[in-house]
């Protein structure tokens, strides 16, 4: 263990997504504090920044980068800005961690692979988070580890309840399906090379011109062939799955059951070995809420009183294994205090 | 949103749970931080401490909660000095989670009762993680809401890969069988009544002396039966799963595929309604990837050229969506600084 | 393959059961036609005869036992009547299949095995039809195979959506948990050495006087301990579950997902090897379908529409497949006879 | 219930697939005998008749059609030779079920259906099992029953453990999609107006010159979209699986966990809710099994010891429903004849 600073977050764009990624910085993530956020609307700037301690409130998010105390940017402004934004962190060397899409086409984003590239070293981190999904996660190692041989094919599924109000057929490429191609380029290690649409007659659900759903075919360079349904309208839930189809078995995940692997004439998945991998999260939630009751002047969670009937129905059953007969447990009033 | 302050802990006892308990409030926890640390081996004491910034190391627990900036106190010490450390953390009036058990025996969580009451307020929190656990909180949800109707019965088990070298009988019961004790009472909200314990002929993977596995059945006072496979050296893994029958369905967790429910002819599970649910944890560990990596001066994660690939692919996408056929993706080479 | 003749059955009541099986002996089970036909109901007796082929109606039990054409006598009369039955079967020296119970209790049971053994060789095979489940059979195999070393308990649910009028609590063990105890000796190869009913209060969707569910424990010959919940006012369906807890795995059943394990820290099910397995009930019952529509005079199934429609669509598949190109099928017009 | 008579059929062709379903209609299918079989090899056809009573063998299938006691007519030789036995058989107004395909190619399956009109009334009925399989089935029942909306896309699988020596390109198509090509005309009541195929880079177990896997795209004239994996080396197991995509939910089978859906925020399956669908193939097997024996002159299964010892528990568990306690079971000696 080494000691670490924490690191103090600008972040650029308080809307739906910025200011989730506020609270986050602010209420979940460990080793940060959120020193500044910056929005053209100088209110909302000002009314999330309030929120927050030591935080200070921009309209210009190059003066938020040269501000005191701020370490590093997250960008969560809209997708045209964030050419800008990306090049004011160059200009004063800051971390990113930009979300999606990096730019909104592939020239602007070039222009920003190029600055990077002047700079020197990588700078910036792409919020395509589904890499940090534990089930992705679990996936990608198992495709890494070879266990499996070659993949072949992936069958990808994205499904939304439904599109909102001014979805249109672009954005079904580019704010839906393009999770899917970082999941199969990052999945595969591979580049996609081509790409066909194709498309049922819509669903009566989908909006007046809108194709829903879609089903689009990547080509990888390595020869993989991957299949995505694209079902933004499908009602019943929002679903992402995948199935990696190897040489020597297959894998998916997203049904909510897990990895579940089909191999060497048998399915299923794995069992955790010890309480660490199986209670991690408990016990993470567990002190935070600890540390969150802690911060609001509170005592939650389980008591003295359940401290003492746990050891009193310990004590009956230790005589009951010894003496081999029912045991009944005897306990105090329970005083007021816990009830 | 309200500003808080960090939380400054003693952790007592710097043990394997304690030596964890202290990574978890430097590295997870947001809020926190580990001001002290305590343990009878001054030197192992000071190691720990010496990993966390600003972090004091003691052999005493009572001049630690006296320190500058303890605000609270995580006793993971053995059982038997925990007793005397939350009396110490009650005179300075601190705020406690403390590991189970909370104490050895009744008659000494007793004593701590009282002492509790005499403060005048709840200051302990006691290491039942499993209320913690999503599956185990969302069978509590469950339950509550009374969709299923009242419970009668629990079949749970517990079961380990194997016990460690000095395992007993009264082990099963003080160490493992406990949580399930806590477990049946919160689920249920009732006290238990009596203990029976019944056992198969022990497994041939069961130490000499160790009656395993074990088979306790609980009653409680809102009339449910509970019964408990305990089962420690079943070799497959580590497997905790509860089952919970109740007038209209039942419920059960802990297979690996979430909750899964009987109920109205149909069996099977929820679907996450939006993204938020389904990938929260993706985003969480998403940003707090790219804070530890800031912390190290490093830049991990989706690269710049990712968000340029993505781009260009959702170009050919759009065209392909437009055009009716194939489209081919033009990349240009990959600089060096991506590969 | 050799040569076998057609069995003759008498069937000994015509109640639910009874009708049940002489459909099943006429219309399902291959090598048997149903002689003859016996109840204390004339009438019923006659009706029932009546829709068979060379099917004779009787009262008396004896007498049809001795008329011409019957090889074997199936008795599915009520508890009460089967010692006679079996006897009357014994003086003509007949196979039996008797529905169970065997007879209602354990002195009657008694004499019926002397007379059994009086007559020097087996001529009764009792209906405890789940050895024939194909789930019961893939558990039992597997427990017989050793893979999972020696079983140590056994968890086992009975649920049924409600109680007919009339249930009393000795029903509970006499017809249903009765199904549990034939299963646990048949699946242990052990008998049954004590019993103990334990009752959570009883669901309020229990009838007046039934304590339901029940939950009741063996132990065995071989240090087995099997709990089993009878549970038969449950609300949401017809459940028979059966988890057996082994030295180094686990095995259930009754989940309508086949067999599932847990072993070797991975849990799951097999999958087939080739379509025999997989679809030999298919083939088994497009066969009966087609011998029952010849014998109603009628022609159903796939027809030669969709023999002609698939072979358009194989040669479109086998031009796209070599052409790389998307191929039209072009189908002439569907004549009337197979609209 | 009316009478039926026993209907005699000629089973053409001798193979794999005719010996199997000689063996079905004997020993199987209830109400059919083998009258008579065919086969180009006369010592074949022999040794096959030899072992079914009463039954004739020939070279020539339609002197087999014009044999007595000859009623019906299962074709299951090579593809090439199934034109002119279902003409011998029309000539004899014969019904048939005919092994898929139904002829090699399309124009011949039109002379067939031409010859078929010209005898007004439909004879034929095509091999494709699925359509008796019971998950195809019910997911048939779904679609047809339209709570889940229309259908948009279907998901298919079809994979193999390995090709046998010789296999082609065509055969992918020709003996394999084949059935996919009928499930989905078939699940949909849709036409498939076009045909594209797709292919990943070959899987290093593919024979030389086989692209194995690839993958099928139909186009429906009811609008949806077909996507099938053929994968015919995949190594780990036989699998047939399907995926219905609908406007308000989604249904798959082939999973060996039965029928599963995605609907209104829920997943899973449903429970059977009496014995009789729970338990029908156990009855089935059972009387089977004694119908069976009894021809063998055998008397197998539970025996009247097992009936017995069930009496025996039985009476002890009422005492310790009623007593409140432990009961030991008390079982006489087991006699020679039940061990």
């Amino acid at each position: 263990m080494t000691q670490r600073p924490t690191i103090g977050v600008a972040v650029v764009g308080t809307g739906r997504m910025g200011a989730d990624h506020v609270r986050r910085l602010d209420r979940v993530t460990s080793g940060a504090r959120v020193a500044a956020v910056v929005d053209v609307d100088a209110e909302r700037a000002k009314r999330v920044a309030d929120g927050v301690e030591g935080c200070a409130a921009f309209t210009d998010a190059a003066q938020a980068m040269a501000a005191d105390g701020v370490d590093a940017v997250l960008i969560a402004s809209p997708g045209p800005a964030h050419e800008a934004a990306l090049l004011a962190a160059f200009a004063h060397d800051l971390p990113v961690l930009c979300e999606k899409p990096l730019t909104p086409d592939a020239a602007s984003a070039l222009r920003v692979m190029e600055a990077e590239q002047r700079l020197g070293h990588r700078r910036v981190q792409v919020g395509f988070m589904r890499r940090y999904d534990a089930e992705y996660q679990r996936l990608k190692a198992l495709l890494d580890g070879g266990d499996l041989g070659r993949p072949l094919m992936l069958h990808n599924q994205h499904r939304n309840v439904s599109t909102p109000p001014g979805f249109t057929n672009e954005m079904t490429v580019n704010d839906s399906a393009v999770h899917e191609m970082d999941v199969a380029r990052w999945l595969l290690d591979q580049e996609i090379t081509a790409v066909t649409v194709l498309r049922p007659r819509p669903s009566s659900s989908a909006p007046d011109g809108v194709d829903d759903p879609q089903f689009l075919v990547f080509e990888t360079d390595g020869g993989v062939l991957v299949d995505v349904e694209v079902n933004l309208n499908c009602g019943f839930g929002y679903q992402v799955r995948a199935e990696a189809v190897c040489e020597r078995g297959t894998a998916r995940i997203g049904d909510g059951v897990g990895l579940v692997t089909h191999t060497a004439g048998r399915w299923g998945g794995t069992i955790d070995q010890d309480f660490v991998t199986r209670f991690e999260d408990a016990y993470d939630r567990q002190v935070q809420a600890w540390i969150d009751a802690t911060a609001r002047g509170e005592t939650v969670g389980p008591s003295v009183w359940d401290g003492y009937a746990a050891a009193a129905v310990c004590e009956a059953a230790v005589r009951a294994q010894q003496e081999g007969h029912r045991v009944p447990v005897d306990l105090v009033d329970r005083p007021p205090l816990y009830r």
